[in-house]
């Protein structure tokens, strides 16, 4: 067994004077070399022996101190909330980690798992570590109102907003609610529930717009009798077969695809068939769920890796052009197989 | 607005400078306090005036200087290879964050989601900041073959292991599967199916050594028709129906929740009750799973946050006393509704 925490198996760290003995220069010419200096004075010949050294003997420079000469850091903070409890502030860190480390940006992460006393930890940890800027990030799409310390860099919210507050990048809830009501409306039918949740948020009042958005493009009265309420889980879907069933709907649109599981059970204890007798449409593209229920659920993915990307690109470039004071994302459509195709 | 990547709106930080003016000290002085040397010889009384202009003032330390004067930095890395997959490379996280975080380390966080050249760089990247150690983690139990770059630090492999490898914190599966098979076994039962998967793992053993130890245990002869295997998804479970029937079983212990959940499906199809006509215990204690089937789902918990915990403090403090090359951490029953008393 390889030592762990002694000094025994492992390697020793390579030093500059060891490369600068095998490239025969100075010490101080191999740290310009490392160190990228531009304008030193170094015949091309010495450093190309500076960095073949390096690579002959797997030096690794310092990235610490190479912040501190440079004056400024290479790490971009990034605070969660959810990390534990969720795949979507994972994908909002694989994102971010991605286009941070394209730029040359290490991605320091902080979750606060929803506790407000480890967010402000987090945050004065972040401060110290003088990051170029920190990502503000919550799992689901929501108003925040951000920590004081966020004050003291520059700040880009993801999935989430606040009035008057810095930037944000949030998932285009409109466009997500249009497109999974367009999935059904193209497949031929009129007459579409839409089970929203009962919690005040982003995404309920924009999914419905776009519902409606939808239902109103395709010429579609609108009827109150098929927008009905639940709990966004499994639980509410299956709380609303009854009234699902009742509306004589042929479709439904559901607030996420946890909602669409708990109705899929309830409408299969009743005998009915999906997509054969009632077609069903999610929201999220929860993996898990989506891609393994029976049958696959046609569904509308949440970008949560883009807003990462995009949280990531909006620190570094500044606000992008044409938007004001926030960016939304789109919500594109992902076709499985619980929407049944009505024939006239 | 807040601005976001400008100057304007953004706090300018505090300077040592200012903190000496209204201390009324030196910047050596206040230098000396804000990084805690104990040795300086420096009046109580300027020192309770340093740390309350720190404290008005709201100054940082700069985390980073701290790190190079101190010649070791307070940085653990952990790399993780599904962060945006699973909401297991999470929960390490997490665990491994409140340990380093208690213990005065930031956490430098590299997902590879798999990557091998995303994960070889990752690595380069943590060495480069000078990490005190590395947690390579997997975000499911495996064997590995540790990356090159990891003999440059202190390694513990975390839900993983190796042959000759590094120390490891992984999952104690055989008594997972043991704690499931007595569920049932406590609860009456005396035939017991056990649906395992088929891919060759440490889970798939570990659990099945379990399985047969709970019933050798009771008493019950073993019988080959009750052992079966399908893939560990929903659509595994989902096969097994017919074979479960027909075993005659009255309790199934599945390879894990998502299994349990194609059974669950199966079982409701041709018009049988669970708990009421076949008892059901999953592995994972996968939240959104087994907390919201129809009944709540009987499972056994996979400790991801306490692995992180385990390799933070296997780092920091050595080889447990009494562990050899690996430490093995508990994976406790998690008790719902999917698992009905038989009275004899």
């Amino acid at each position: 067994m390889t030592a762990m925490s002694g000094s025994e198996g492992r390697r020793r760290p390579v030093t500059l004077k060891e490369v600068a003995a095998r490239a025969g220069v100075s010490v101080s010419t191999v740290s310009l070399v490392a160190n990228g200096k531009k304008n030193a004075r170094i015949g091309d010949a010495a450093r190309a022996r500076v960095l073949a050294a390096i690579d002959e003997l797997g030096y690794r420079p310092n990235a610490l101190a190479k912040n501190l000469v440079h004056g400024e850091s290479r790490f971009i903070g990034l605070v969660t909330d959810g990390i534990a409890s969720t795949p979507f502030a994972g994908q909002v860190v694989h994102g971010a980690q991605d286009e941070a480390w394209s730029r040359g940006y290490m991605l320091l992460i902080a979750n606060s798992e929803g506790n407000p006393e480890a967010e402000e930890r987090a945050i004065a940890m972040l401060l110290e570590h003088k990051v170029h800027g920190i990502l503000y990030s919550t799992w689901y799409h929501r108003e925040v109102v951000p920590p004081a310390g966020l004050s003291e860099t520059d700040t880009v919210l993801v999935n989430c907003f606040a009035d008057g507050g810095p930037f944000a990048v949030v998932p285009d809830e409109v466009g997500g609610g249009l497109a999974a009501a367009r999935m059904l409306i193209a497949a031929g039918h009129r007459r579409i529930a839409f089970i929203n949740t009962t919690t005040e948020s982003p995404a309920k009042q924009g999914r419905l717009a776009g519902y409606r958005h939808a239902l109103a493009e395709a010429g579609i009265p609108e009827d109150p009798a098929l927008i009905m309420e639940a709990e966004s889980a499994q639980e509410g879907g299956y709380a609303c077969v009854e009234r699902v069933v009742a509306s004589g709907a042929t479709g439904v649109c559901c607030h996420n695809d946890r909602v669409a599981q708990g109705l899929y059970d309830g409408l299969k204890e009743r005998g009915l068939r999906i997509p054969d007798d009632v077609s069903v449409v999610g929201f999220d593209n929860q993996e898990i769920i989506a891609a393994h229920l029976r049958p696959g659920l046609s569904t509308v993915a949440l970008p949560h890796y883009e807003l990462g990307v995009a949280g990531v690109r909006a620190l570094l470039d500044g606000v992008p052009a044409g938007a004001a004071d926030r960016l939304t994302i789109e919500c594109p459509p992902v076709e499985r197989g619980s929407v049944l195709t009505v024939t006239a």
